[in-house]
């Protein structure tokens, strides 16, 4: 039974809250979203198509609505003819900051990724 | 360039740390397979398909493949004719712990998933 509002009868594959978890963020993506609209001041579907992994539109379609379907993201009109959102992260959506340092953190020791440090901005760059 | 031993020619999609971690566990399942692997004393190919998932073997075999050719884990023959093997993880795998410590508190307040203590090994269920 999720508690985030409007996906209250899906049926999860497990109990366990990290497979749960898996079922929403759990690709190659999902999570880059996440971090752009946290972090990086990314917030129309162009921003977020332009970050450096290239997300394919049809993938970012699908991932935005999967976001909104589970109260992680919400979108907001800036412009009519044609309408164009901006998207922000909701209370739950924000909460998974931990999840994204802790993946940064395993990466950079593991992978020689790059480290963010979201209290002053600044990058350290990848190996 | 990658810090684990045989990927070093492996070209990342960018230099950002989320997006080179998840290129390896970006998905449903291998973050269920270490979960299991470090929490749940399930070292045979038989054990990780059991769990409550149900992990496609299909889908088994191409994830644990990946988390070795990474160095995140490794396997040991148990028996011959036919070879079967047992599978644990390396030092990187393991430091993961933490990453999955902060996906399942995050699944546990927001999509009502147990929690479960690896200090105690004890577990509440889920809602």
């Amino acid at each position: 039974m999720a508690k985030l509002s409007d996906k209250t009868e899906h049926q999860f594959r497990s109990g366990c809250s990290i497979s749960r978890t898996l079922e929403i963020v759990g690709d190659k993506w999902t999570l880059l979203i996440i971090r752009d609209l946290m972090w990086h001041d990314k917030h129309t579907f162009k921003d977020l198509q332009d970050s450096a992994e290239h997300m394919p539109a049809n993938i970012l379609t699908t991932r935005l609505n999967r976001l909104m379907e589970w109260g992680l993201i919400y979108r907001t009109p800036y412009q009519d003819k044609p309408v164009r959102y901006t998207y922000h992260l909701t209370e739950a959506g924000l909460k998974t900051e931990t999840v994204l340092l802790q993946i940064m953190q395993w990466g950079h020791e593991n992978l020689g990724g790059g480290k963010y440090n979201p209290e002053t901005r600044q990058s350290l760059s990848a190996n």
